[in-house]
């Protein structure tokens, strides 16, 4: 098996407009993601997945932009690869089908939705400044956000 | 035009083994959504979702179960027309998708995906007893539930 | 179980813009679905779907659209449960899916694909100057069309 | 834009259970296709996909597999980065979506739903055996057929 396919895949999701802090705490989960090894999972788009992408691919990591649309073009520049689906925002299922945990970033009702999937796919969801549901655990940071996620994957 | 299609579409979301309570309110949503000549649309599964049927039909109504699997004879005796998709758990968002508002009953993560694919969508959510998140508005009963939610689409 | 539960399901497919003559076959084929007591399946727009969604209510039958958009002012106006989607294309699965056979009137791509989904879903393929592809048995008129796809239903 | 998103993106689509010659071909087609500096993207499973996915990873490819259900464990080994979907075969829609142009290699039904939904999309469809529909162009054998295919995306 490859060594790409070995690895981990954690997605981030959150708001397309976040405020500024926000877009750190999601560039910083993207560099800690790159650096655990991890291939970042999004839905592909702007804000908190845009942010997360560049923290990846400047820290030599892969990502992966799952899209609404039909267009691959419309994923952000720091995807490597876009899957575009044409669902609409019914492909908010799909972004967090495709990863083992999930770091929830701020976030409107798109990521309450992708919240729902992740806790009914039985992935874990840390969050920053994001929904207050029972099942998400708040990170105090993105570094920790990362290792929580990480930590729970392997002690499955 | 035909008659059927001029009605409105109200959907019933909510969770598969709710307490008992919440089986007779979801009962009492359904009969009030076919008095008021609504077409009830849900899951088409168990629970709250059949409670609704049961008590959609009757009354007299209609019902449509849009289903996560591919066969038919999986919705409850109460659905008049299963709608099979093979989307699995995805399928959420196309139950709410088929409604001009959603009343939400009792439910676990399923029904949050609902309720965050309704506000996506901008449909009017009514809750009784349900996830309180901002958006939801709570109903003091089953009649008002869906006089509230006919109350919001005839003002749109 | 409701008397509409129990009602065959037979899909119409067929092209957008197909010859005259292919719609007043389509027509027919719709009143020869409805006068059966069947419920008549299409994916609710124009041209064969219209104008078997056309015949299917003149003949007093009930007619259902699963529609590859969002918005369900988009069905034909002989379409009385349009059911909205929002995966564009993707959408000919579910059409076919959600019939106990399925009869093809001309058609493109489009057509194209939900044959090849009815015989991936094991539904019986009765066609009229459609693809001739190994497992679609062809008709000599819409009647006929009815009839074989009906007696292939009960025979199973 | 990082150099995995500027590569071309070829589909592999063809039977589950091929004859053995068509193997052959389908992972000189996987072979040629990786020598191109092109990602190569299937369905994810065995037959012709798992043939073509070999000989992309043998020559120093990338593969893509967007499979049917909802564990990537289930994508043949192959596969780089397994794409669940949950969709069952409507996913089949997915695979010739995320590709620039498409080869098919034998196949039964799922192909024929893939072929049509290229052309639907409006992708080159190149064919060794496989179904005889118009706009899908015959290739000699494997290399061809992949040359074929680049040379329609880059003169577009």
């Amino acid at each position: 098996m490859s060594e790409l396919r070995r690895n981990t895949r954690l997605a981030v999701v959150g708001g397309n407009r976040p405020e500024k802090r926000f877009l750190e705490t999601a560039y910083e989960v993207g560099r800690a993601v790159a650096e655990a090894g991890a291939v970042l999972v999004c839905g592909g788009l702007g804000g908190v997945m845009e942010a997360a992408s560049r923290g990846a691919k400047e820290a030599g990591g892969i990502t992966v932009g799952i899209l609404p649309g039909g267009d691959p073009a419309a994923a952000n520049r720091y995807i490597d690869l876009p899957v575009v689906t044409g669902l609409g925002y019914t492909r908010n299922s799909l972004v967090v089908m495709n990863a083992d945990a999930v770091i929830a970033v701020d976030g409107e009702y798109g990521t309450l939705s992708e919240i729902a999937f992740s806790l009914i796919y039985g992935r874990k969801v840390i969050g920053i400044g994001t929904w207050d549901i029972p099942g998400v655990v708040p990170a105090p940071g993105p570094r920790e956000a990362v290792e929580m996620a990480l930590k729970d994957i392997k002690e499955r």
